[in-house]
């Protein structure tokens, strides 16, 4: 639908609604950007007053402007946005960025306000970027369609490869002034603000499909599109994401924010982990994995060699390598006979290898150790160590580097603790080479397992939902849910319904002479006496007749199942799709720790994935409870089984519902997850 | 014994063994550093050809040289320190700097090297710094008794207020020029490299018992001195402190690089919690908190406001509070009221406070919204955020932080986001405020969170060990450790030793009728059918029989205890103390999760408590497994317990052994600590 999104950073003509010719106005400064930044469009003030501002013609409208014009950025207070909006769809306007506020951030009267502009542009065909953002930029073009006060400084732009999207205006423009500042260039930036319409991984979607874009970096509060993060995954392109509110208190600080829905923080890691998207935790993170993007060489494993100068850079090195899941290369025995030539004795010629400082200053030594580490067929990435650098190491080092770079195709990572300033050629040196380089060798680490994360899934398919299997129908009653349960394959007692107090004996004779008898239609069954253990056939009508009464007429004969261990297995809808919670913790358990049984957990397995498979295509606002599954030395079984069918009216999707009708009621899935998660971990 | 260390960065005289007169040389270094860094000392280069380096007078031998020397750096071969130690001591040195490689980390003859100028330094009445360290410096005084590669540079030092430890050489230069970089000053580096003699923990201790020295901060390989690391708690000045090492392979490093042994990484982090020293994971999180300790105020609690100007910022604050333990403060009502008189619609007047930007340019209303919050009685912190400062915003913010910070006397802490180059002077007029600042609103919430940790522990008593209680004997039996644990009020099963097949009957009814009967001496009992349950009078005699037979003749009968939920409590030693492991992860167990039995919580800790008083002061070595402690509704009782008394030899203290006595033998403890630790997480 409209227009497509990339004429935020390609349109050939922008209006600035609500140019002033005042200095120091918010709305003269895109104007004074995009003439700063050298953007070669048609660049069109709109002022009621008309005049002039620095030196262009100001029209009255965008619709009096002369066309086509492809972008707008409407800078105009709250209640005069959905004039200009009616007057950018007159006008033809592909895009809108509204980056004026008071919006659902504002309140209700603020949402309901938000909910017409984004009803407007939908029915005028246009799309809406915002509110309450400060808009988008294109660095290779000087398109800066943004009113940042980062492009007031003298810093000037550093055209790059990667694209950036952020939910936060002014953090957004924040990280970019910090990624400008450590030298790693950027192509694109997006602003989104309220998502009224684009939402941030709809951008970061547009910005991976551009050819030239190489990685894709974003900072988001909400994340529950499911669709597009496949989409990004897609791509193939690099992805990382920070994702805020991911605690309690962050999540409600995030709603009152954007008004953006919270989804379970566990979900968000688990589907992002899923889809091999890098989940980054801070600021400074996504810049330095951004800096590891930036350069083409990817792993083909997990394992790190580390190379340094200093012990102590080595031990951190390597906790790190733990910290993140990745694994210490274990060097071939002919590697370090090579290296026992090179590195003294005071050194060491095992991983973390500590060439020492002396190598160091023999670029001889430094090339030959750096070589003889990456040829090694164990070696996926090397990191390497350095402390004080000064000026006269760097030459030989940063040709040495880049040399076994392009020579293995091994992403080679640097660490330098130690200042820039006894260095000063060193960082511009390294990047030219393709080199990343970080303050300390656990960020260096940490960026080593970004690459890999993002690398690894190329080994690995996502599974991707099929066609939904039967759907349970609303107050389905136990015995009908685990019918379709064993339908699926998944195990349940042997049992069956019986409505007449005769056929009770029979019913509790064919299970072997007793049984497990339940009322049907009741709820809480055991705390109300619907349940009755070790009935025998004698006893069976009489059983029949005190349940029947308590429920709907029909009783459960059961075969009963005594011993094993039992779990809880809980499956709740979330924004990114059913989120299933199974007791791990109790896998000791399981396991035959301290005479408690050992169960069959292939069968175990078995259901689970079964489950998985059965519910997979549901929609969404369903849960699903089995509790308890009974795992067994032989099988496992599914005790007791619970469905609450999707309410009428389905969950609105976090980011894309009406701002003024998320209401709490909306929270209701998300809550019983953190309650499965609480019983989970405590 | 010996010199004070304080010689280290307060001697008057320091000889140079190896100066060398040639450009470049190693050796000619440290005598270029302190005639270029001002020290006003006397200095003497030594060298066995005499002559002049720099424009002073060689000597041939420390002896030899005008008298007193107080400091000497030893910079010749390995093999020739020994020689350069004599040298010393009859020139009766103080502190002896030995900067040279090929001692414990070149292996075992370098070890034995080590041994011996350990030895011959501590008979001769001289302490040593090293070998394998690059010196200290004091760089207040210009005495740079290092030759570290910083020093060649330009950057020249930022003399400051806090002292810095480091085991490793080149790591620690490293930091100290990046402590520079930042702006934050430091009065005092030693690196301890092999830690011969002096450990970075003495150091610290030294520097913290400077008047002027206001914290210490430490990176350290290993860590085993309890003594110490209570005394550094008690001087009452902040520490934090960097310990390599964490994981099973960084520690292994470690081993390889300093020969040090490791201390179980839980052990280390429980400790200095206790200790309320705080622990870092990083260079730049150890700079971070450096900053934090570098102005005056401290928290009184551990509620922190989060102002910001960006809602981005505010989210990722309070995500960052909820992770390292802080809280988020709730504003007092009037508080919010005043607040939305100053903040607009679409900011926000909850924690965090959305200022939005537009209040930021106000001078007047950035007073009034930071004296406001800051005020409220429920905040004991603030956290300010930023994203893009500009030049014109500074001086504004700066006086309106730096008056709310002098006026309540309230930590203040700023995050920004953003570029230094788009406001330069901010960061300099933020210090000079004494308002440390960060990158990201994560990186200044962690400094607040040290902040917090090294003021709380002033609110609480850190326990002392008491005297030792009593003892139990080598080869003690079951009962008669059940004798001492009982006799300590700690629960155990009633019961008796029985010591003849007559007298089995008459223990059995004492119990009640029916009792345990267990054998004694005798190791897996229960896997070599040496415990008999439910065992009547009459069928006692023969039980007995068997029972006596397969152990030390002697049986014991005991109350049948049944039901309950089962624990296991081990103690073992450890560098740091005795190290207490229980399984709290079936905490679930306990609170009558799924029918399980509620049991008495008071009891189990009761029993905890009493144990640790015990075994407290028993000396280092030992091994005390309480397996199973069964928690009953109404008490908790030791079923079972092993004893295994301490090695004739002391396992060496990590720091301070022989180097060449360190055996993978001395890694049982910290491996039966390992071993409790799987069983736990498992």
């Amino acid at each position: 639908m409209g227009a497509p999104l990339s004429l935020l950073w390609s349109a050939g003509s922008v209006a600035v609604v609500g140019a002033s010719p005042k200095p120091g106005a918010l709305g003269r400064l895109p104007v004074e950007f995009l003439q700063r930044y050298g953007y070669r469009g048609r660049i069109l003030p709109v002022n009621p007053r008309g005049g002039e501002i620095l030196g262009l013609p100001a029209y009255p409208s965008v619709a009096s402007a002369p066309g086509p014009v492809e972008l707008a950025l409407i800078m105009v207070g709250a209640e005069r946005v959905p004039a200009a909006i009616d007057d950018c769809i007159q006008a033809g306007v592909g895009v809108a960025v509204v980056g004026s506020s008071g919006f659902a951030e504002a309140g209700p009267a603020g949402a309901r306000l938000q909910d017409e502009i984004a009803a407007r542009a939908r029915a005028g065909g246009l799309r809406l970027l915002g509110p309450n953002c400060i808009g988008a930029a294109n660095f290779h073009t000087g398109l800066v369609a943004s009113f940042s006060p980062m492009f007031s400084g003298d810093a000037g732009l550093l055209p790059g490869n990667a694209g950036f999207v952020s939910q936060s205006g002014a953090l957004g423009y924040g990280t970019v002034s910090l990624a400008f500042e450590r030298g790693l260039g950027l192509g694109w930036a997006v602003t989104t603000g309220n998502e009224a319409d684009v939402t941030a991984l709809e951008a970061m979607l547009a910005l991976a499909d551009e050819p030239s874009c190489t990685a894709v970096l974003g900072y988001l509060e909400s994340l529950g599109d499911i669709d597009r993060l496949r989409a990004l995954a897609a791509t193939g392109k690099p992805v990382a994401l920070l994702k805020a509110g991911r605690t309690e208190a962050g999540a409600r600080a995030a709603a009152t924010h954007t008004g953006a829905l919270a989804t379970e923080d566990r979900v968000v890691t688990a589907t992002l982990r899923q889809l091999g998207l890098v989940r980054v935790l801070d600021v400074d993170e996504l810049l330095d994995v951004g800096d590891a993007f930036d350069q083409p060489r990817r792993p083909a494993g997990p394992r790190v060699a580390v190379i340094t100068t200093s012990g102590g850079s080595g031990i951190l090195a390597v906790d790190a390598v733990h910290d993140h899941g990745l694994v210490a290369a274990r060097l071939a025995y002919t590697t370090r006979d090579e290296l026992r030539e090179i590195v003294p004795d005071f050194g060491s010629v095992e991983n973390p290898v500590d060439v020492t400082a002396s190598v160091m200053r023999d670029p001889t030594l430094v090339s030959r150790a750096l070589s003889v580490v990456a040829a090694d067929a164990q070696v996926d990435m090397l990191v390497v160590c350095f402390c004080v650098l000064t000026g006269d190491d760097v030459t030989t080092i940063v040709d040495a580097l880049a040399e076994v770079a392009a020579q293995t195709g091994k992403p080679v990572l640097v660490a330098r603790t130690g200042a820039a300033s006894l260095a000063p050629g060193a960082a511009a040196a390294l990047r030219a080479a393709g080199i990343p380089a970080y303050q300390t060798p656990a960020r260096a680490v940490r960026a080593a397992a970004a690459l890999w994360e993002v690398s690894r899934t190329h080994h690995r398919s996502v599974r991707m939902p099929g066609p939904a299997g039967p759907l349970p129908s609303d107050g389905v009653t136990e015995a009908g849910l685990k019918r379709m349960l064993g339908e699926a394959g998944i195990g349940v007692p042997r049992g069956s319904e019986v409505a007449s107090q005769t056929s009770a004996p029979d019913a509790v004779r064919a299970l072997g002479g007793t049984a497990v008898m339940k009322a049907t239609g009741v709820l809480h069954k055991t705390e109300t006496g619907g349940v009755a253990l070790g009935v025998s056939p004698d006893a069976a009508p009489e059983v029949f007749a005190r349940l029947a009464a308590l429920g709907d007429g029909t009783v459960l004969v059961e075969e009963q199942i005594s011993g094993g261990v039992e779990l809880l297995v809980g499956i709740v809808s979330s924004p990114l799709g059913p989120v299933l919670t199974l007791e791990i913790k109790v896998f000791r358990l399981l396991s035959g720790h301290r005479g408690a049984p050992v169960v069959d957990l292939a069968a175990l397995t078995e259901l689970i994935c079964r489950l998985q498979e059965l519910v997979i295509g549901w929609p969404a606002g369903f849960s699903l409870d089995l509790n308890p599954v009974v795992a067994l030395p032989d099988r496992a079984v599914v005790l007791d089984a619970a469905y609450v069918a999707p309410a009428s009216t389905q969950i609105p999707d976090a980011a894309q519902g009406p701002a003024s009708e998320r209401s709490p009621a909306a929270a209701a899935t998300a809550a019983a997850a953190a309650e499965a998660s609480r019983a989970e971990e405590s």
